[in-house]
């Protein structure tokens, strides 16, 4: 399994991909009765496919992937509806101790972004500098190890796991099968891609995108608008 | 392509499978963080997934087929609506003259069962004899070519295909590709393999079951009862 | 029920809506807590989810419709894998003898067109003139005459209805009930009112279009492009 | 809003239902042509659709509802795919500071009966007593109070909302909109009211259950078993 890493302990994998762009072009060809005719003329059917979203032949492919990410990232994955899940689960192990630390850089930089955006809502009140950013990220530090010292007092003293992970923080790292055709990866991509996706779940849509570029080279070029 | 035939011009056949029975443990085990252990061991857990509806493992693998079959059979597949379908359309080409024509003797036993039947709605008024079978028979591969002449004596005057296609009756075959993962295979089995489905319908899951029982023999073992 | 007539025999009803352009707003502003402060603010919210497509608000409204349509519309309409149907069924009942007869004027228009088009596979081998269009729809209504008493014979005989059904066309009107939420009602419109639809069902569109309007005409007024 | 209290913040309010037990009877009488005959005799009719899962009728009716609990309670919850979801977003507004606190008897009660259960992996090490459980509960409200003085110091500072809510524990209080049909809520409680489901979540689906009982009677009488 090669992993694609994320983040500072996640990752993307492969587990196993079915279908290609060939079979979406024969799927296609379904309505009329034919089967895949060479790239040289069937790459213009693939794109009047794709530009007039005649979507259905892109549910012909697919992936099974395996993710490692901190639980606000699957908060947000999860929302997309045709994928299935298979999650790692606090009621039934200890969830290791790794929690999501931003870099410091990062933070000073997403602050500035946000001070000089005009949307306010998801804006900062103001920018913060090197220093605070370093201060709070200690106390974060802190603060999760804290949160692990609770959780596992919890379970020795015999705390229900589905109780004990009461204090664990949404930076928790967590694990999951992830599977979705090749349609409804393009749309989780086209969202979670986009400018206004939060940096995080979009590095993990970048990782997955490496893996559809490979896995569907001919739909990734329509995709991605290098055509 | 291997096609399994089904009915007089019909057929299912494989285009491709993805996971298998492992791939549903795997997936099942990233609730505790653990792997595929053997079959020794995890058939067990295998029985306990599919015993408790623990049904997201079951996602996770899946098969694409292409299927032949008449219309009328195509209309109760579609209701299944966690497929992937890609059909032949009669907008764009001219169907092949091929429709469903039943056994005379088939006919003849399904009528007595019919009659026999406590189910006044879905029964027969009467038995029908060998003899009206085999003149009704007759009388209906006629209006199939009736149908057909008028078919194409339409598209050769330039009324346009959709149109065209008006007299064609329900038993005339179409073709498509179909995909959907595992647990909706089996949901389709569960309802298409029943003893009140339609004796047609109930040929062509048959034939998937056949293939469900190759590519995931463990989870047929269990399906099917046969553990 | 309120029936907008579509084609010689069908209709379109609404039988219930929930949700409202109001509903929408509420479910938008769950994101920050807030509720629905009036069309003068909040027309630009609506207008912004609808232009970045922050789909899942138009969930919370719907609509439940009976349709009365020919078949080879239904085989079209049952695509949408989003919509809950109830049909009629032609196992339990004997179908109505209604069957779709296209007007004489459309076939000779939608041939010329057809002939003009650059799309040759949707298209016609020639122009076909008013005589010859007359001729095959007289044609067309005999046929639909000869099924009929071919389906009574079966059923007299003692056919099950199962199988009557074979010789029947696919013009032959049947009835459902259908149920989406506003999001998905939405797509079915926006593939099913193009151009490039078939005319039946476009009509059929147009009719649900109308509904929508009605009970969600400030999502409508956006949809339509007519802000 | 009437609203149902669950735990110690959270609640379930009916937004508004669509549908009733004689839609769902009017739906599935499309197929035979049919509508609502009275309960006297069509209640045997829904308890055969219901015994014989055609489902799709009870698809005709549905629930919206607004839904106060914690993260890990809603990141359950959002393994049902076929639910319509709107939440408050961390990204955009700072989170309430409301956390679930359990109660130290129900910590006591509910150690025990996992030291008892033969299942291990659920379990828990050894059995609590109640002085240790006040003392965990305490240490945990201070935790919670910690995490809190972390986000808002970083909100202050000028970390982006986003970024800030890394410390925030998966107990704390979220809210959010749920749309879905009736089959889709019977598929919810069937899993949320079993007895292995965590005690949390079941109390949420104890006061969907309430609704649908009071919205669809007819069918809460069947699935309860209560005929």
């Amino acid at each position: 399994m090669d992993k694609i890493k994320v983040l500072d302990h996640g990752y993307v994998a492969l587990i196993e991909s079915w279908g290609s762009d060939e079979r979406i072009i024969e799927a296609a060809r379904m309505s009329t009765g034919r089967g895949f005719e060479g790239w040289e003329k069937d790459f213009k059917l693939l794109k009047f496919l794709y530009d007039n979203k005649h979507a259905t032949p892109f549910e012909m492919g697919g992936l099974v992937i395996e993710v490692k990410a901190p639980i606000f990232v699957f908060r947000e994955w999860h929302r997309h509806r045709t994928q299935s899940y298979n999650e790692m689960s606090a009621r039934y192990i200890s969830l290791p101790n790794e929690n999501y630390v931003p870099e410091v850089q990062d933070i000073v930089h997403r602050s500035r972004q946000a001070t000089e955006s005009k949307n306010r809502q998801a804006g900062a009140s103001r920018k913060i500098d090197q220093l605070e950013a370093e201060g709070w990220v200690r106390a974060l530090e802190r603060l999760y190890q804290q949160a692990e010292t609770l959780y596992n007092l919890g379970i020795e003293q015999g705390v229900p796991k589905e109780l004990a992970r009461l204090p664990v923080p949404v930076a928790r790292y967590s694990r999951m099968r992830a599977s979705a055709n090749l349609r409804n990866w393009l749309g989780f991509l086209d969202l979670r891609l986009a400018s206004n996706a939060q940096q995080e779940i979009r590095q993990y849509a970048q990782a997955v995108a490496q893996i559809v570029a490979l896995q569907f080279p001919k739909t990734w070029q329509l995709f991605s608008g290098d055509e």
